[in-house]
């Protein structure tokens, strides 16, 4: 860095404490850690500053002055992402901007199944928020006691209830976002139908704050749906599987509200590091945990589940199954999914996916890709679980003894499958920094140059979250 | 045009002649008639051809040829649009590009609850086919059996099921769309889940032809909801029908399929020009229509539906109700609502228009709506009604005796009453060239700004349908 560089940004210190106050503006190493470096670890870097506004004027001038600099900004929220989206590179010429300050939940509307919030608020902060007013606000995700709003909106965060209720992108009625120049587009509305023209918003959901900052969000609520029925079956195989999930949707499909498959080599990876205990006295090659909801009465949809249950081990489509009697029951049944990510890392080393395909073709997706892991990776154990619902699978697996060439090697055995399916490989968790290779060699070029056209109008200096997505 | 000119114009028509075959070219102004003119007459224009090409491919010649030419192009579907959105200026410079050929179902797949189509499908026959799948495909409209799923697509059309399964935008999942130069983009994609960059499609859904012209989609379907149960009742006013509304959010929100408001005169207007009756013995202020479905018993569905009227007629948030005893009689109340729109044609001159608010402003929107008519337009008598489930209203207006400044002088009077609410003066019908003003005038500069940015990245030649949107 020459003298002059160095005069310009402590000139920008100066001015960024001028805008959010001394307190506010991180430069130490020390106090960096927790901003340039993700929470597994996974992805470090060095920044210019960590800037920590308290609200969207603030934030609106620190991009400015940013802009005026020339110096890039790097918006992170819980900082909770798994492909280092919001982690700087080593360069440590780039300003994180933390919306971590900007917490609140500012309103909720439950006639207007509305909740108004800052991008800063924690995902669960949210969802009570939601819940004390009679409503559901039902994006629910392992990370939700530290995850933020903004960043579930910049990932278009899934999660488990996506099969019901969509998407973070399907849950979004308006957005604030401050823009790589630093003015502030107001897109703040609650309205449920609006088509004046191109929809701005979804531009910015998605998009890995790489073409500007959410600022704040009008988020849609649900009805609650207090009632709900789960059961955990063992089944043959993925095809048996996806008969099961046929079967629920013709009997009680518009209460289904999850389907997660979990292989065999799962549920024994959280016996074994988590101490849950097996359900079933027969082991299985797979299982499926499934949930339905409603507003109806519970016993209702207990008997309607049992019902489809009843029909499918007669006919063969299920092996084993168990209804929860009580919710502390369905807690537990749900907890052999949950524990499934620690219960990985704790078994060691594996690599991990996050790939989507038409649920029709999960089956014979599960079973081509395992064939190449077989032959490319000997030793290696497949660990697949997900949400079939949404043809949304987790295809990890261990590392083999070896170690050689790994995880990449094994993206190399999966991803061509994925793609020969029409699939996606990175279906909830982004791009980020770790992905970006993938984008360029599946995505069609046609794909890729509309993306760089419209980051190229909306972003021209490239200041918005460089070396994320493209 | 000069003699140059012509040449030019010859030899495009004749390329385009070698692509679509002559019969699909139409340029004898007869032949035009259907193209260049919209359903009610209210928007007219001429063309240098009208197109008619049979397959995505020919879609991308005749595009590419366009553009070699310098010749702009104007989408168009089923022709049903308010706003004049698919016809084609005065100048008869541009080729009028009809879907109309590429109607079919080209797959279902009930499983993974999608189906494909070519984009000159007409809405009804999609609806059919998901029928056949047992599934549901919820988007319904008036204009259903004429209207094609690529303009349903195109204007974000909304319907009368947008409360339970969202706008068209929300029911897409992939699109395969003709860029301005004729290049194809293939994001014809049925994944639920897919974070693989920015969201391409949601840039064409909505736009109105003015980005590119969608070949091909993937459509999300829904498990049926084969039990429904349907009630009419009379309120006192806008604000007892939102807290009518508010019970059955808290009761059977899950359920609840429709919620909409009916006017006393848009009622009397069905009865004296559409041959239907009051159900009422008695007369009302307002009325609300509302539906609930799922796909459990009819009889629950009912009983739960007949509950929450005995206590908001307790408690004075109805005053009448009749709940549909069998399904002939629920599409008799339906007819009460659905008929409105020709019963105003009928009328005679009316000012109509399609806004939006929050759902717990209409009481005060409509309030105030109608001080503004009443001091502006003398004479002029209300007529609203519309999905207030979705905050959607069509604030509608008799033109009063002498029509003076009729009927842009409503909308100065309505529509600054709209933005009072951070409400849309264009929810479900678009812009396209009847808007434009509106939208430059209500809308941010920075958003009208972004909204440039993003079309002169796309088209920077202007091509796609020009002169509507911006």
């Amino acid at each position: 860095m020459t003298r002059e560089d160095e005069q310009v940004t402590d000139r920008l210190k100066d001015a960024l404490a001028g805008v959010v106050g001394p307190r506010n503006v991180l430069t130490a190493p020390d106090e960096q850690v927790p901003f340039v470096t993700d929470w597994r670890g996974a992805y470090s870097g060095r920044a210019l500053a960590v800037v920590r506004p308290g609200s969207t004027d603030e934030v609106s001038r620190v991009v400015g002055l940013c802009a005026e600099a020339g110096v890039a900004v790097v918006p992170q929220g819980g900082n909770t992402g798994m492909c280092g989206g919001a982690v700087p590179d080593e360069s440590g010429q780039a300003v994180v901007l933390s919306l971590s300050r900007m917490n609140r939940v500012l309103s909720v509307d439950p006639l207007n199944l509305t909740m108004t919030l800052q991008a800063g608020c924690v995902l669960q902060v949210a969802q009570q928020a939601a819940l004390e007013a009679g409503r559901l606000f039902p994006l629910s995700l392992a990370a939700q006691g530290s995850c933020q709003i903004g960043g579930n909106i910049s990932t278009n965060a899934g999660g488990i209830n996506v099969l019901r209720y969509g998407n973070t992108r399907d849950l979004v009625l308006g957005l604030e976002v401050v823009l790589p120049d630093g003015r502030v587009w107001d897109g703040l509305r609650g309205l449920r139908k609006d088509n004046r023209g191109y929809d701005l918003k979804h531009l910015f959901i998605g998009a890995e704050g790489t073409l500007g900052i959410v600022t704040r969000a009008v988020l849609k609520l649900h009805p609650a749906a207090p009632s709900s029925a789960t059961a955990f079956v063992g089944v043959a195989d993925p095809a048996a599987a996806v008969r099961l999930l046929a079967r629920l949707q013709g009997a009680c499909g518009t209460h289904l509200s999850a389907f997660e498959l979990i292989g065999r080599k799962c549920l024994d990876l959280v016996v074994r590091h988590r101490g849950e205990r097996d359900p079933f006295e027969q082991r299985h090659a797979w299982y499926v945990l499934m949930q339905l909801a409603g507003g109806g009465e519970e016993a209702t949809l207990r008997e309607g589940l049992e019902q489809v249950l009843a029909d499918a081990l007669a006919a063969g489509d299920a092996d084993d199954a168990i209804v929860a009697g009580t919710m502390a029951q369905a807690d537990g049944l749900w907890r052999l999914r949950e524990t499934i990510p620690e219960a990985t890392v704790a078994n060691g080393p594996a690599f991990r996916s996050d790939i989507a395909v038409a649920t029709a073709d999960v089956p014979a997706f599960i079973e081509a890709a395992a064939e190449e892991l077989a032959a490319r990776h000997p030793g290696a154990e497949m660990l697949c679980f997900g949400h079939l619902g949404d043809g949304n699978l987790h295809f990890n697996a261990t590392s083999p003894p070896d170690g050689a060439d790994w995880p990449r090697g094994v993206s190399e055995a999966v991803y061509p499958v994925v793609e020969r399916f029409n699939g996606s490989f990175s279906a909830e968790h982004g791009v980020g920094q770790a992905k970006r290779a993938e984008l360029v060699r599946y995505k069609s070029a046609i794909e890729i140059e509309l993306m760089r056209t419209i980051k190229q109008a909306l972003d021209p200096r490239g200041l918005m979250n460089p070396g994320k997505v493209l």
